[in-house]
């Protein structure tokens, strides 16, 4: 209802100041999960706010994993959403090119620059001053909410499977709201409804037991070869195909409708190669839309190789070791272990059974029907908000555990309201949010919540 | 004269605790060439202990190179040698694999353990030490004596070449003794008459202006794939061959004088590949001899290659660049410089014109005839120390920048009186030699410089 989002955000302009606060205070609190640098802390940060919000809050422990922060707002509404967040952030190095330090937020101008302020902090708090602008300006929210926050979505969300699964009770809800969206370098904001998979491993060649002198290459195998001779076994450069034995096999085609959302999304090329400092991009010459390399097709990344001496100067060594880190991203219907063992089987056959091959945290794709409703309301609030139609793809191009929701809870996943903008760098140096655009996320989510009735279902209006 | 030799050496058991000392002052002495730590100071000592033999010294100084020091003991004898030594060692690190600090040299039994005592600080001082003993026990030295001694030779010899041309005539002698030997595996001394060259470069791949989110991988290329599309050009690990185009061009067939010492040079694989930890040798998986594969041929070899994310967890990122440090080591008679143009070309004709090649401190082979008489010399002295014949072989596996004293100065070089032994462990943690092998490596220098008669010519004896 148009009236109570309006009275509700009648009350943002007195809070502004209040609200920043407390969006500072989040990120001056590191929560590093990597390393676990003040994850506790920053737990307790958000378990406070969603108290001082009158939630039920528990801290769900699992093995191997930091705490699970839980807070239902019971209102006894036929509706009950799911928000997805997290309160860990990626490591801030390289520290040497932040222009500030990561975990002393920086205003400059309408620039707000902080570690994890992009990804996930603003979008987290954003959705709790929605609720709380809600419920005391405006009297209430017409449905249930639960915030389901994490702290180990930056490292694969290790044991989110098994505590999603105990308490799957307490997690029964009409659709689950995914961590939060960006505008686009289009400038419209970007609703998607599922998240490609990752399957992330690490190939190891063993060579000498130590790094010897480099005259002996002639004696002794140098296992950087090796690996790379397995490496140009998994994927061809020239035609971006992933030459993993049956890697496409379980891949279903994308349905029409998702092929006529990708194909009309406005991504412009030159622009992207000249931010990128490329002649052109790799889609391009490999006769591919980009769209469609982005959103529609498995992808086969080297992020790291390794071997020998990187120090400076020189020095002559034949290594005792050669690691490579290889990402491929997943489309409906693979499977992370399913090509994990597409994989190993590829590279045995091959004769590389000598390359060991270390599973890094591997993630299943999840998709949801881009025609449930969640999916318009999502959409509907947007427009108000914006004054303009956001546009809807599939799915990230990234990874999250969206799979967990969509196939062990069973719930719709939908991706939106969030802070963040093309130019956020979420992972890297000086990551930042625009101001205007958290204001925006947070009338964004009031007009969402708003938009339900009391007498409301959420599938009021769907095709049956 | 074995006269003279007998005399200097009895005055050695007297003088073994001072000398000792000598030693440890210099292992004491840091002289790391590739960060600078301590190399003036390290000049010093050795600039001292020349005065003291009542050498005539320089300090000559060329741009970007440490302080090479030249000292002259001139008798007005008819034969002159050069003994060519370095003071610089290697980086110590990585410490954490050391028994004891690196400089705080260390005796355990007859072994003593510091960074340089084997390559090259005892070679050295034995050398100064045994022209020491001739002169104050014996009497006097029976040739001119020039000592060069460099700081560079870790980091590739940078502007000694420039050094030796423009003091060609001080440099004026009959034979070149090589900076030191040691007891191979099968427990004779190894004489030498040259080393392999070598050409290290590093390959460098841009990819885009930052490392990009991997889920960007269908859009932007990877650095890594390209680079390996390059290097798997350039060497066929299943062959052992380079691949680079003309490479083996200049390459002068080895002589049957050469092939037949190569051939019967006594080499243990099954040892081998046991002390590495492999199951076999890479030349035996090739049908290729050891010691050829070794001696006879050119080698490629990665050092070192790094893109990426390389630190702990994981990180999914697309790099902006991807770097191999590859090595080459040449055979007479190749050269650095045109296998330098060819690997150039070779690149660029197919299509790697992007890869840019850093020339990260090359050197040519140097080689002199092994029926040189100063060969003969060298082993004759070897088999009065060592009483059993040493191992002649014609050239070092590794590299040095003896081609500049073949082909600058004309010098006949050779290797063989030195103190190390094949555990020794040049470059690594736990650097040691056998204290045993110090004084023989004196004695050996003893009866070489002993072996002149004051009226002979090097050349007596030699077919002319």
């Amino acid at each position: 209802m148009a009236r109570l989002a309006d009275a509700a955000l009648g009350g943002l302009a007195g809070r502004k100041e209040l609200f920043l606060q407390e969006l500072l205070a989040y990120c001056r609190q590191p929560s590093v999960a990597a390393t676990g640098e003040g994850m506790e802390a920053m737990a307790g940060l958000v378990s406070r706010t969603l108290e001082r919000l009158g939630a039920e809050v528990e801290w769900w422990h699992g093995p191997g994993a930091f705490p699970v922060i839980y807070g239902r707002l019971e209102r006894g509404a036929p509706v009950t959403l799911l928000f997805y967040n997290h309160y860990d952030v990626q490591p801030p190095e390289p520290l040497e090119r932040w222009t500030s330090p990561p975990f002393e937020p920086r205003l400059a101008g309408d620039r707000l620059h902080a570690r994890g302020v992009a990804d996930d902090k603003g979008a987290l708090l954003a959705r709790l001053h929605a609720v709380e602008l809600l419920q005391q300006v405006a009297g209430g929210i017409p449905v249930n909410v639960i915030f389901l926050v994490e702290g180990g979505e930056e490292v694969g969300s290790p044991g989110l499977g098994r505590l999603l699964s105990a308490h799957r009770r307490q997690l029964q809800a009409d659709g689950c709201l995914w961590e939060g969206g960006e505008i686009g370098a289009h400038g419209r904001l970007e609703v998607e409804a599922g998240c490609k998979g990752m399957l992330y491993v690490e190939l190891v060649v063993r060579g000498p037991r130590e790094d010897l002198h480099s005259s002996l290459a002639g004696l002794a195998p140098n296992p950087v070869w090796h690996l790379l001779e397995a490496l140009r076994t998994l994927y061809d450069p020239g035609s971006g195909r992933i030459l993993v034995d049956g890697f496409y096999d379980r891949v279903r085609p994308p349905s029409p409708e998702e092929l006529s959302l990708v194909d009309a999304y406005p991504l412009d090329e030159g622009a992207l190669a000249q931010a990128w400092g490329l002649v052109e991009l790799e889609s391009r010459r490999q006769g591919r839309t980009a769209p469609r390399a982005l959103f529609v097709e498995p992808t086969c990344n080297v992020s790291g190789i390794f071997a020998g001496y990187a120090g400076p100067g020189s020095k002559t060594v034949l290594p005792s070791e050669a690691r490579a880190r290889v990402d491929f991203r997943l489309v409906p219907n693979q499977s992370a272990s399913d090509c994990l063992r597409k994989l190993e089987h590829h590279l045995a056959r091959r004769g590389f059974r000598d390359v060991r091959v270390v599973d890094g945290g591997s993630e299943d794709p999840g998709q949801s029907p881009l025609d449930h409703p969640l999916v318009e309301r999502v959409a509907a609030a947007a427009r108000e908000t914006y004054g303009v139609d956001p546009i809807l793809k599939p799915r990230s191009a990234g990874t999250g555990p969206a799979a967990l929701f969509v196939d062990t809870l069973g719930l719709p996943v939908v991706n939106g309201p969030g802070v963040a903008y093309h130019g956020s760098g979420p992972h890297a140096p000086d990551e930042h949010i625009r101001l205007g655009d958290y204001w925006r996320g947070i009338e964004h989510v009031v007009r969402l919540l708003a938009g339900f009735d009391a007498e409301d279902g959420l599938l009021k209006g769907r095709p049956q």
